[in-house]
């Protein structure tokens, strides 16, 4: 049995740009990757509304500081066998972050994490990791979205690029969803139920090679 | 005996802006507050200078991250039947968050603490919530301020609809300082003695409302 | 689909008392729950090594805390309809904490937690908690063990009854685990398959009923 | 007009241990030193239940921990012109503390940074210092604080000479609350009305001579 | 003896443009520093890759806070006579801090600590302090470095003047690094050996002066 | 050129315990040393008064949490090929752990970090680790100390063969410092000129061995 940590933000979760509340299972990718992967794999979903890559923020009762979450979360699912990261879209908020290239670094220190973090077994288990890189943001009606990631769209585009050189830069796996999905105009972040299945879909070949099954 | 807490930052601690000192207690808004009030209610002035709403900085030596001290705030004066928010201003530095839509965020979270905080009392008191929009930045003459708040003017007059708006959505009281006091051209930010008394005055009447004193 | 959070340290994560490592999930007391529940329920299995209730530690490298991470577990499940809390073997460690007390207090805290978090749903949905006692430590040949545990037999003897009348107190559900499993003497606390098992069979019929299904 | 700051715990808060809640002003021992002082002194209450001198706890959902807080409640009410120390009770619970030489120490680090801590003003005005010795706790028939409090009321009748030697140390006043108030036996640890009061009427002739007022 | 303690970020500790990697002792601008200054002076080289001057990251596995980790760093080595602060060129980066203004004010901060820092010596000794501003950042090939420093050549232009009028503030020496060496176009912010060396040399008369030696 | 890491407390600071200040350099173990290791190593001396192994506490204007700071003082002095690890007689206190089996897991968290940081460094260089136990606490006179300390000599004396076995369990070198030196009856915890000075003689071949030099 492999396990893969699914390690996101609300594209993980599955917030629905329609409703504002929660894709059912069958709508989020990490549950279409599991279908397609079969009984030898788990998925463990692990989304945080709001989760940045490695920037503190205190707008929520909860910590989203996605570096310093990690460890605690592959020691929970240890051992584990992949992590796919993506995540990045809340950097683009000018108050957390605000830049592609800030995105990146956090990845870089997630991934690094990932892939030396020590899961406590005798073995010395470690994870392989995917990055993904996010669909970029979109023009939307909504006004404090639009103000709440203003200059977003631009840098969000940047991801994709970025997040490929640094998976050749650490000898990391990568795929761009935005190759296959793209964000709802409703709220210019978010992915409505066709577009989060068609990223689980399109990272299962991925996994399948990375784990061999 | 009613209890009310005004959370704030150097507005309410009552810096003065001719000699950077502190106005005396008869010109801060909070003891004008007490004073129209009368002796049923209890006003704590909790101003500390460079509070943020919900950001860190390690720039003074004491803690200025709004979210993070406003429960212990809260215990210290409980019951608290009414909290005053009135922050946001120091949210317009660059270096700290440097957006009008990252203050409404702030305050956001300050609300839903102050609504929900549990005060350690048998009966479940819970809080009010009155949010204050600060009085806009001005231009000054003083370069260390222009420089700290660049971009802040233009920012800082946003908060007024935003903060309201999000009273509406979080079912709070809302004033606008704006309406009766300006910041003073010595420093940009501040309020001389006139304009901190004001603020007392005005916002008596809707307090008076809140307590049903 | 109702949602359980199984929130625990070892002996939810699954430790083996012989091997050092996991439990396969067929053992682990909450697939056990899972599979007794049937489909209308997911069970999501979180259980960290060395969780404390609410004492912080740095033996590992990451947070163990349980309470500082349950706000952000809880918010990466959501809806969660009930958490089923079982800690406090490792509050016993004198290090740490080292009386039942303290745990008492942990526990405490964690239950407040689970009720009143909000999820961030707009529905206000808040969860249901289950506290469960743990087995008690027993004597064992380990020398680290014991000497780590010291005193923590007698300790954690007073769990179950501390726990019992702080649900009572909170109004949420109890289960004593001690009345169906106990601690391997291999190394005086983790549980061998069996007693892991027994504890999901038990739990179910209190589950099902706490979420009428 | 001079400023004292009563800092402490559940005894400065006022917590009555027959209703478990705080008693009124009138009753608390800084309004009762505060109306001793007269008009030319403000005497600010800043007691939380649980608070500790210089430990870490997360039992609560506010930061408990004295040392971590005095810097934010300085500048706070700053200009500060004598800060009263009263702590020490809740570090004799023996998972946060549990000794009177811990307590001790922490209370030497709350001296240093109230002695020292530079309030933001153009002419460095510092705070005097007074530290008081809580009264000691003593037998009680409530379960829960006769273990939480385990080994207690030995450590905390140390806790007077420990103090009155700190101060000469480092040349700040001293006060034995013990030598005019005890605990309440119903918890073995709060003080009733007669008993806070009278702390606040022994306190007067001491704030008198330090403030030269 | 006396001991000078080398605050800094990569300026200091000595990363090479060319290699990525450390410049030897003889190349490193304290060590330079130190030979000048003979053997009744130690100079501590204490540099940090990433050092900010007060902003938090979690960009790498440690600490880059420079006002959170001073402390500890002074009493390491006490008793330190001077602590000379090299400090900002990160700090110009966007999703760090990305003004000059915010770096000053990092900068005031880190001179406070380090005047008023006691050293736990029983004599009260304090450090003086020398504010060295690091040679502005230059445009430079590397695409990342770009990205990263966006802006930051004209923010990294004031700093001087704002360095040079913050040290008269306080009453402390400065120097300006930017007046003897200048940054390496390979990537735009990093000295070559020349140009590291030659901040020792030009350090060495001031701080001469500064210990009287 | 090879470079150690002397990462301790008190007794690597060089705490005189008639002085209360601190031995002079050429009395310190890490200077002796390096005397004896001669010019192709460099022995930088981190010891910082109160450090304990892994647990926080706030009674110094310092974070004292030996794991805390390690990853940052390794990266400031990278490549370090070294690590001495001499700590865990502050541990001793019972406010801060209190047992020899709770120092143990803080250094073993130690020697995790130790071995396996990475510096930063194009190469994947990473230090070796000697772990050295401190000489056990004795009796004193001290009535401060004494009590500070209570329960310490008892537990102290279990260092070294715990941390014997630690440094086999996870191949790393180790010393007792216990059979070359003892602590002052000054005040039953410090060193001693000669007695700080015997280590460094002692310690001397086995880092010759491990650093083939």
């Amino acid at each position: 049995m492999k396990t893969v940590l699914a390690y996101g933000d609300s594209l993980t979760w599955g917030s629905c740009p329609e409703t504002g509340g929660r894709h059912p299972a069958s709508h989020r990718w990490p549950d279409v990757l599991a279908a397609a992967l079969g009984d030898s794999v788990t998925v463990i979903t692990n989304g945080l509304r709001g989760r940045t890559t490695a920037y503190d923020e205190y707008l929520a009762d909860c910590d989203r500081n996605g570096v310093r979450i990690l460890p605690t979360i592959i020691n929970t699912y240890a051992p584990v066998d992949l992590v796919i990261i993506l995540l990045g879209a809340n950097d683009m908020k000018p108050h957390i972050c605000g830049t592609a290239i800030g995105a990146l670094q956090g990845v870089r220190r997630l991934t690094q994490i990932a892939k030396n973090h020590m899961q406590g077994l005798s073995n010395g288990h470690r994870a392989k990791v995917l990055i993904v890189a996010p669909p970029p943001l979109v023009e939307s009606d909504d006004p404090e979205f639009r103000a709440m990631f203003d200059g977003g769209i631009e840098e969000s585009r940047k991801l994709a690029s970025l997040y490929e050189k640094l998976a050749r830069e650490m000898d990391v796996a990568f795929f761009d969803a935005g190759t296959v999905a793209e964000a709802s105009t409703l709220d210019g972040v978010h992915l409505d139920a066709e577009n989060t299945k068609k990223i689980g879909v399109a990272l299962a070949p991925h996994v399948k090679k990375l784990l061999a099954v």
